[in-house]
């Protein structure tokens, strides 16, 4: 936190400040004392040592003029009012549900828990580790398997990584997908779209010796529930593992999958307690049996030991992730949905399985009296067995009926021209139940209808565990969401100096309209003239980041950046089919590379060529030559990061992009590093063909704890043809269940553009580079730089080299991530792009004060290093090595380290105990954890035994 | 924070919990518990146990059925969608203004700063002690006084009170308050309100010997600046003080005031990023002269030091307030405005003088070009020099033109048939301007006007302290609000115990509508087809309280419980004039009373009889008699206390209410205690003809750290017609500048009883006693728990006994209170109403869990106490005397004292630490700070030298 004492700037001057200043952390004067530091005169000068010339864009992004928050608010209410917020009976994985008030306020809204990195660095992250557990614990519950992650992204991806691990599973030797039955349709495209890369075919019918897996919905998607034990037996019988797509609700109420021989069970946690937001985000689910914990994707907290043998939650079995596997991993899911994640954990929690089960039945009720009154007024239903969704057959007047109930304001499914589908939700409510009846023309069923459960309930208990109902009052729910928030260190206490992760300023204008009605209360599969407010948005975001990347066209609805890369990539792939060229199929990429790069591209069935890097970190030009040259053929794409993951912007970017053309393939440029280029630089003015975005990265969107995030990508006039489309129209290369992938949260970087104006992101570009060399100057003076440009500048990032302590004192780079901790910081990026460094990436929004908190803990750090090295302090002794150091370390028991307690907990000086961050465990032990893998709450009677 | 370990009750049953369920805290099971340890089978009997059978309500309260949050949210969003969200030009007090929005979310909406306690205890109020403290800074610098107050209720109310100060400081000699020019007339109506009872005359014209105060508005109503020099100069010749009765945006650009003679400066601080919500709650604010501070009314922030010389804030000169003063006090103000004070100074913060300068400019301008735009169409204008506001000459088509106005979606005040205002605001836009200009009439000023700004600008700097330059950010304005809020214990970490003032839970649901825009954005005066929404739901809510305590009328109009005492008791003064007993002016008050009761009845020119208490605390009714008679003839009223400010029930209310009323008097009810009894008992049928309710005691409204609250009365039939009138229209008795008082918060009670439905209501009031007597069962047997009812129960709340340790370990009420902190609790209400005791109201909505931790807490210190008693301890170093424990005095230096370090900050257990809350400072020293008072912040080049 800055100190507030300073004197007022001699020159300020009478001014009602712009957003891009509140965005902006540095102001006027602060800028000058940087400058300064670095030793260059003005920003344009730094700017121009850093960008090569030859990219730099010169011209004005043609966007509207900054507005400010009230005026933006303003302009984008008056679009989002357009939206027709009709009562949608549609169904089809989304479900209106009730977002209680509570958790709304204090979590959904609450900066603590949206502005949160994801939790790589346990100790820090505490809280919302333990509420991702509990979202596993309710996932394991419901599905009746022992394993489930912290979140996969929607539905529809989630079938198709189910469909990629049966794969896995199956050593990659069968190659067919059997469907039993009918899946929601935008899962099927999904699905398709994921499995044609890898020449996996999908298709309906029995399994054979060649399934991976048979995908069985329950309940499908006409809402009936088909008896499992022969669809379980043919798939077992054929080798095939058995897939689950299913309804959480409704798990509620019936016997659980994983009690009659699911391996796999997916679905969309939407209706607990998430808002349908014209299709996202919200969080999937994945529960899995113990054999297959270690090939399921996304991530797993487990709960470990810390260092004071306290139980505490961490990141479990993180060498099965993509980022660790590259071109081996056959998923490239990172960012999930935790923040969605926790909201339906915590609906769980204000519920408890009594509530859970009594809002089930509830729904359940309304299908039964509903098909009762259709049965009794002639119409038939599709299933004998239903939860919450009829199918209903109305001969040839679907349409008519859609119309008619639409203009009594209620939305209801046409799946062909002579069935219609109604679902119920937890929204439904007598009133609704008669105007549905008026819609259909029957009389409202006196008798109440008899239930049309399938036989096999639900006999097992379920969410004994504590925290699932201890919990019933407001006043505990709030303080339960408090305790674990203030456990958490996120943007709302301390700079998160993260390497390419770009956690800046999610500014409280930008979030405000995700909690409008009219965003939140919208079907993705609402009529068109429903939804125009939410169109005008996303056509005008699309054309504005059309402007800022130079693209021709820009597609929304990958989900997350890895969705993006894949889109990208399949785009790619589709445009040399197009072409006569399916067999280009190689894709270069440097060895600098995250680690999704190499993931998405296998996915996309592209074959890896690794391309060298030189040792200052660029391309190896020589390499890429030979390369490109071998593969001259069949080369597909180059995927490439820039600035690049070493946080430098590489001279010869355009003669890389040249040579890929030459040799007719594409390139893919990795978005990650974005936001060190809007408004200076243009990938396709560069020679990209096509780029993702991280709209969690560049353009202001939180990152939740681990997601919510969205990675669109921007293709040039070429490869328009090859989008993705609508998952529930044509489909074609479909990468996300709905056609705007997470549109709920659109609004933000809509917000943050268009009170920005193209000056304010050209400032903020410029104060990213800016910062960081701040940094880059300051720390340099205790720590070696790896990777400058060519006039010693680093981009909007810089790497610390820490590898020599651990020569000189044993002191790895792990220990000064936790000794930040004690100076009140989260780590920057460990150990990646380079083993044993600090990728440091301060973002334009964090205040010169902050910068130089930073800077002090840093050199501070490293004065206690040197200490070390001088022996003053031994290597097995030392206040880094039993970083972090908690209250209870400090205070409990007797005191036997050589250094003393103030320095162990307050090095920042005494001030920093008035508003400190305890880290609540001591460095977490992820070796046991990973041996002793617990990922679930067991029951609390378990517990007690 | 409770524990979520618990094994599931085994009666569980399915069901989706009604609001009741989540408001109150213990669940079914924990009522069991509770009933077992007090010793009684039922909440019935306990309940027959505790209140008189002969003032029982055995009805049911005729209220609708109980709604769940989203229900009743929908129910009052379409009422609310009722009214016309307008442009106002009206002024008059009340202007359009931008809340930034990163203050609405992370103070306004945010539990850690609307749930708090006004801030008694300072150890865990700094963080609003320090916005408070920000909040004088700023008044004291903008009105160029050095003494300003943590705000009053309106600027009306502040008028007034500016008025008594004055009246005070001439030892109430002076019976004249000369108003120099017009007031705005909402102001003017109830200085007249609250000078009648005290004999002082309101009159024009210039002061003489009688007159205490001038009253000079600058600007005045119609907008004008008058030359202070002669006004100034005619006051002080008379002996007169002036009072300057101002606009805080104006004064960024004018002089000071406290420059040119003001000894009082009053005004509100709406338009610094308030909503005008239909009239309240705002701050208004008070800047006195150094001469005067010690009769300045309200709560006044001063800055001290710890027991560790450490600077600590906390609240001055308590010995002033009107609680300590009794009848003599000259104003009766306790809650103030605090919240709305905090979001006024942190909208400070966030322009900082520049940005304030910058937007009264702005404004200024628009007046300046609409005048030019309006003298060029042949208009003339009142005043030559104006700031914001405009007073047209319109040949008597006022109202024509305001309708005209109001069909274009604008809204003017019509000042007379041939004068309408115009007022400028933040929000005031080009196209507002050119509306305007059409709506006029005139083409629009080419020339752009010329300052019409009064001679005498703003020659000292201002706001030049470093936290009103420092934040311009968004990152580091969110940090401070989070900085600050953690150095808070508010209710969403802990119980606050405190007697009497009732901190139940603000549901998020209840807190929902007060932000929505057509709640915000409502001008006071707008007309009444505008406001048709407000009114629908003021008028339910107005039923509903009249249901609750059986009166016939219920005036929503007071802004906090002293100026409902203050109404009630002008009601019966004014029914007893007008059956031509205007001699009747004696009021009986109970020894017990709390001192705002005598405070209220002074002001209200009333002479106070004090009657006895028995040693059982309840009233002599010997006593009673007596007085009762002896004044039989003058005999006015009677103040009561209902449960007895004693926490007890007593059996003869009846009597009492008979015995009054054979003598003429009238039975006035505080309604302190109402929480004990809604839906139990009925005020008027126990025989009260007045009654005030805390809206924010027992209806939900959060205490928002000291203010807001509101105080509505309700009334027996006889006296409707003198309860407040409409300040705007006869005025007769208003009491604030709204006429529906702090209109926008009245949604959070709205919902509260909504939710709750009469059986909600009554199980509330139920869960309260019985709470209360689990506490007084389990706390007994270490503690006396002084006064109970005749079957041994308490009401609601219970008092603890401490005195005795004060002789056995020299242990005072403080020493336990400031030891509660260190469990993690907020003391109990400290010596009062018996000095030395804590008296303790759990209310209904804390978990069993927590009442159980506040009870272990206070028997392990009784424990502690014992070590003392038994020399185990000295009396002069234990972890009473010196708590609370900050983690400075447990980490740095040596620890010197005889018990260790687990035991001062983490009695609770080591894993009390996981989650502590740290107090911020150690023991604040009273007495230092009272003996060098600083209550602003000096600018920083004076900390410099």
């Amino acid at each position: 936190m800055t100190v507030h004492n300073r004197k007022a700037p001699a020159d300020s001057r009478d001014e009602i400040l712009p957003f891009v200043a509140r965005h902006n952390g540095p102001g006027p004067e602060d800028v000058r004392t940087m400058l300064a530091a670095i030793g260059v005169p003005s920003v344009d000068t730094l700017i121009s040592q850093t960008l090569p010339e030859a990219i730099r864009f010169d011209g004005t992004l043609d966007l509207p003029p900054a507005a400010d928050e009230h005026d933006a608010l303003a302009e984008l209410r008056a679009k989002i009012e357009e939206n027709v917020e009709a009562r949608s009976f549609i169904g089809q994985g989304y479900y209106g549900c009730r977002v209680p008030a509570v958790i709304q306020r204090n979590l959904f809204e609450n900066p603590a828990w949206y502005t949160a990195y994801t939790p790589y660095q346990p100790e820090i992250s505490q809280g919302r580790l333990e509420m991702l557990f509990n979202f596993q614990t309710l996932v394991s519950e419901l599905t009746g398997l022992p394993v489930a992650n912290a979140s996969l992204l929607d539905e529809a991806t989630a079938v198709a990584e189910a469909a990629g691990m049966a794969y896995r599973h199956h050593r990659m030797k069968r190659h067919t997908i059997s469907v039993h039955n009918r899946l929601h349709p935008q899962s099927r495209t999904v699905l398709e779209t994921r499995m044609a890369p890898l020449d996996i075919k999908v298709k309906d019918g029995d399994p054979d010796e060649d399934t991976a897996a048979v995908v069985f919905s329950w309940p499908d998607t006409l809402g009936g529930f088909e008896d499992p034990a022969e669809v379980v037996k043919k798939a077992k019988d054929a080798g095939a593992l058995v897939i689950v797509v299913t309804d959480p609700l409704a798990l509620t109420l019936l016997q659980p999958p994983g009690e009659w021989g699911a391996d796999i069970v997916v679905g969309s946690a939407q209706r607990f307690g998430v808002p349908m937001g014209f299709g996202g985000p919200h969080a999937a689910y994945i529960g899995v049996a113990e054999s297959l914990t270690r090939i399921m994707p996304g991530r797993l907290v487990g709960q470990s030991v810390d260092a004071k043998g306290n139980p505490a939650y961490r990141l479990a079995l993180q060498t099965r992730e993509q980022h660790i596997r590259r071109d081996k991993a056959t998923s490239n899911i990172c960012t999930a949905q935790a923040l969605l994640a926790n909201m339906a954990a915590a609906y769980a929690i204000w519920h408890g399985s009594e509530g859970l089960r009594a809002i089930a039945t509830r729904v359940s009720q309304y299908a039964d009296r509903f098909a009762g009154s259709l049965k009794a007024g002639g119409y038939t239903i599709a299933n004998d067995r239903f939860f919450d969704t009829l199918a209903i057959g109305v001969n040839g007047t679907a349409h008519d009926l859609e119309k008619k109930a639409r203009a009594a304001g209620y939305l209801i499914r046409v799946i062909d021209e002579d069935t219609v589908g109604v679902s119920f939700d937890e929204t439904a409510s007598d009133q609704d139940f008669t105007e549905l009846c008026t819609i259909f023309g029957v009389s409202e069923d006196p008798a109440g209808g008899k239930t049309h459960l399938p036989a096999g309930l639900r006999t097992s208990p379920f969410l004994t565990q504590g925290v699932f109902h201890s919990i019933r009052s407001e006043t505990d729910m709030m303080r339960y969401l408090r305790v674990l928030a203030d456990k958490d260190l996120a943007l709302d206490r301390a700079m998160i100096p993260l390497g390419s992760c770009t956690m800046k300023l999610n500014a409280a204008a930008e979030l405000a309209p995700v909690s409008w009605r009219k965003i939140g209360n919208i079907h993705p599969f609402a009529p068109a003239e429903h939804v125009t407010g939410y169109r005008k948005m996303v056509s005008e975001l699309e054309d504005w980041l059309c402007q800022i990347t130079g693209f021709a066209a820009v597609s929304l609805q990958p989900n997350a950046g890895s969705q993006g890369e894949f889109a990208g990539l399949t785009a790619i792939r589709r445009y040399h089919e197009s072409r006569g060229e399916g067999h280009r199929d190689v894709c270069l990429i440097p060895s600098s590379a995250h680690g999704t790069n190499p993931a998405s591209a296998s996915m996309s069935g592209l074959r890896i060529v690794v391309v060298k890097c030189t040792d200052g970190g660029d391309v190896d030009l020589e390499d890429l030559k030979a390369k490109a040259s071998e593969n001259s053929a069949n080369l597909a794409a180059l995927m490439i990061t820039y600035p690049s993951t070493h946080g430098v912007f590489e001279q010869k970017i355009k003669d890389i992009c040249d040579m890929v053309h030459q040799h007719g393939g594409q390139v893919y440029f990795d978005g990650a590093n974005l936001n060190a280029m809007v408004g200076l630089s243009r990938p396709f003015e560069i020679g990209a063909d096509v780029c993702h975005m991280n709209l969690h990265k560049t353009f202001c969107i939180p990152h939740g704890g681990g997601g919510p995030g969205i990675g669109p990508i921007g293709v040039s006039e070429h490869l328009k043809p090859f989008l993705p489309g609508n998952p529930l129209e044509d489909g074609s290369g479909a990468v996300a269940a709905a056609a705007f992938g997470s549109a709920s949260i659109l609004p933000i970087s809509w917000m943050y553009i268009r009170m920005m104006g193209a000056d304010g992101l050209k400032a903020a570009s410029e104060m990213a580079i800016l910062s960081a060399n701040y940094l880059a100057a300051r720390l340099g003076k205790a720590f070696d730089i790896l990777y400058r440009g060519d006039n010693g500048r680093v981009a909007h990032e810089c790497i610390i080299d820490t590898r020599p302590f651990k020569e000189t004192a044993n002191v790895n780079v792990e220990d000064i991530a936790k000794r930040l901790i004690d100076y009140g910081f989260h780590a920057p990026t460990m150990s990646w792009p380079v083993a044993g460094t600090l990728m440091v990436e301060p973002t334009e929004s964090e205040p010169l004060a902050e910068l130089d908190r930073f800077c002090d803990a840093m050199i501070a750090i490293h004065a206690e290093i040197m200490r070390i090295e001088h022996g003053e302090w031994s290597t097995d002794d030392n206040p880094l090595v039993n970083a972090p150091h908690t209250a209870e370390m400090a205070i409990a028991g007797k005191w036997t380290h050589g250094y003393d307690t103030m320095l162990a907990v307050a090095p920042g000086g005494a001030a920093q105990l008035t508003s400190k961050y305890w880290p609540p465990v001591a460095r977490v032990d992820n070796v046991y954890g990973d041996r002793n893998l617990v990922c679930t709450c067991p029951p609390i009677e378990q517990l007690a035994s």
